[in-house]
């Protein structure tokens, strides 16, 4: 036995308190699922990983853990392989973690993930190093990230089948966001209390042309703040070219306007500002059609889903080397999954954009406060060994014991929002 | 100051016997030109490695080694970017340590690899493992090897000017190969003694029909050993598709038939075999075209001038990504150099062809003997700390001598050629 085989894993499902952000396939609900891995090994060293939570995707990593044990966490090409044959015999099916908006990504780079944070979590402390060493070392000391606005109700509807919600909800802390004027004063609390120094909002919730006039108000309010404006895919591909030639000038990318990569390729050849995306290149596979395609020029990367940090790091290589831009995609996350972004980003040097992050939707956590901080609207590199991070056992604990009452299972904001709103279906392109 | 910081870098020139080896742009010289880089870190740590020693590299090596002091050796990007911006001031050029047959690559890459091999070697010692640990860990443990053919005269001509040299060369221990059956012996001899299970033949030495009839009388000996031919672009796109035909069924692949993405994406479109490259896909910017224009199946790696192990492992992952092979080149090297390739290998998982290596035909070397060793056509992946090879200071002393009084300076195959053969002219197509 060596000191980093692995003699036990753990996973974790937990639930947090989420607030009822609104997207194109619906409504995040009242908790949001992540999984906490915890990997340790005969050295008695820990590492830690963060994930989704679906029941199909707990029954992979659940198979996966087993399958784990007795290996070394440096093995990270063995276990990738490992995970995958095991997975592949398993018959559950769905599980993205992401209500169905990233349906394509690999399945076993999304096991495989948080395995991987944890086992270079164990590698860091092994090695008295920070991950961000283990990627070829940190080329900034502070990450910055964007703020992400969304058009959200006041607050959860008290009970299904309450109509009109926004009205009818008790307000959370932030309140509503149906309007321009709504964004424009969540934007400026947000910035107000986090520095963030870009903006991406949230689309595809309302019709094109307040979703543009919502962007000309950021605009007019934050006249030097690089904005992002994404969709989610909720636009025919003339509705697409519209709008990109409305915004011309005033977004720094367009995220994801149209479906597909066909779709995205035709709008490409009009818009004048980049198209990004985190939906029509999700996984390795889709990168050569895209290139043969030109259908984007920026590709949001997300550890999550391709395959943890050193595939992510090749996803930035391969970036690069295609003359593709990179950015950084968040689901809602916690503290472990923040101080992976963090190394990744920092250790990425042509991670160029201000990187998504969900933080200031989510007030609870499971790491022991004080270790990530935003400064000016960047999170400081940990300098410490493995992520940094450290979980809270109490804190775990609770957010388990709320997994376990809250009665969610798979996320499924199309369902939340058909509970409250009968008539919503889930469309796309919608406009 | 960190246990890991770099506080002395030496590079030292050595020079090895080299047999007249045969190609396309003329012959090998007397002696194979290395560099060997010695890093030494605050905690006592060496890392090494192994490059090209022509002029002009060596003014790069000696300016990059410069920067690095005070620099930690995990801090491979920012290493990485303190070596771009310090040559980039440098006004040398040329250097490309591979007699111009590879010179596109990129200038930062080629300087900056042993550099990293060197810090890895340290990064493995400091934690005890060996570096294949830190490409994703082995998922072989064994990487085998092609017996690579050349064409080559009975032994190096006793003065410039003697003319025909084969005839008249005093006989080196491998005697002349200047047809089929003298191929056919060295195949055997090198077979009986390494135990590889490939054969690679350097071609563009004689008319086409010569290098068809050798590799057909391989394959009537060697029935079931992969063959594959590299005429290194001597021919035309017409003759190239005019041997693929010949060679239909018979080898693995073609190695760089003819020149230029164009003219390859030309054969490939006719050619039944895979085409492998490793001279118009050399750096990262090439791949894109490559991909677009489908000029080649297979990129023959190498970390010399890929940029080291990291990016050599970022290439593996692009051709993972977009479909096409891997395999690696080698070019006339040291002991520090195999270990390198070998690691790389190790935790390549795509890397599924046998590697080349110019091993059988160097009989000198700078480091301990014994770490690397030839079973069955493969080296036994080191699993010591680090590379797992260790210098022999008193063979280093020899082989650094020898360069001081070799004379030779710079590879230049074609002028050696031409100081035998004045008639003799480096051109591409040559047929």
């Amino acid at each position: 036995m060596h000191p980093t085989t692995i003699t036990e894993v753990q996973v974790t499902p937990v639930a947090f308190r989420d607030p009822p952000l609104l997207n194109t396939v619906g409504v995040h609900q009242p908790y949001a699922l992540r999984a906490i891995i915890r990997i340790r090994t005969d050295g008695g060293l820990t590492g830690v990983g963060e994930t989704y939570a679906d029941t199909a995707h707990l029954t992979r990593m659940e198979a996966a853990a087993e399958a784990l044990i007795g290996l070394d966490a440096f093995a990270l090409n063995t276990i990738r392989s490992v995970i995958d044959d095991r997975i592949s015999r398993l018959s559950v099916t769905g599980g993205d973690g992401v209500a169905g908006m990233i349906t394509t990504a690999s399945t076993t780079d999304r096991v495989f993930s948080p395995f991987e944070v944890a086992c270079l979590d164990i590698q860091g402390k092994a090695l008295g190093r920070p991950v961000s060493d283990l990627l070829g070392g940190a080329v900034r000391d502070r990450v910055p990230f964007s703020a992400y606005l969304f058009y959200k109700w006041a607050g959860h509807p008290g009970a299904a089948g309450t109509h009109p919600v926004a009205s009818l909800a008790p307000e959370d802390e932030w309140g509503a966001a149906l309007d321009p004027q709504g964004l424009v004063g969540q934007a400026r609390r947000m910035i107000d209390e986090y520095g963030f120094t870009a903006i991406k909002l949230k689309g595809g919730v309302f019709p094109p042309d307040e979703e543009i006039a919502a962007i000309k108000a950021l605009r007019a309010e934050f006249p030097d703040v690089p904005l992002r404006l994404d969709p989610n895919a909720a636009w025919s591909v003339d509705t697409s070219i519209r709008v990109a030639s409305e915004l011309d000038g005033i977004v720094q990318y367009l995220e994801d306007p149209t479906p597909g990569l066909d779709g995205m390729a035709e709008v490409s050849g009009e818009a004048k500002m980049p198209l990004a995306t985190n939906m029509c290149v999700v996984a390795f596979e889709h990168l050569k059609p895209a290139v043969v395609k030109k259908s984007v020029s920026v590709v949001l990367s997300d550890h999550h889903y391709w395959g943890g940090l050193q595939r992510s790091r090749l996803l930035g290589g391969i970036c690069d080397a295609f003359g593709l831009g990179l950015s950084m995609h968040s689901n809602s996350h916690l503290g472990v999954s923040l101080a992976a972004m963090v190394h990744l980003a920092a250790a990425t040097p042509n991670l160029t954009y201000a990187c998504d992050t969900h933080w200031p939707w989510k007030s609870e956590d499971v790491v022991v406060p004080g270790a990530l901080r935003f400064v000016e609207g960047a999170v400081p590199v940990p300098t410490g060994p493995g992520l940094g991070v450290e979980i809270d056992e109490d804190a775990l604990a609770t957010l388990h014991q709320q997994y376990l009452d809250c009665g969610i299972r798979d996320r499924d904001d199309t369902g939340y929002m058909k509970s409250v709103d009968p008539t919503f279906e889930n469309t796309s392109p919608r406009w």
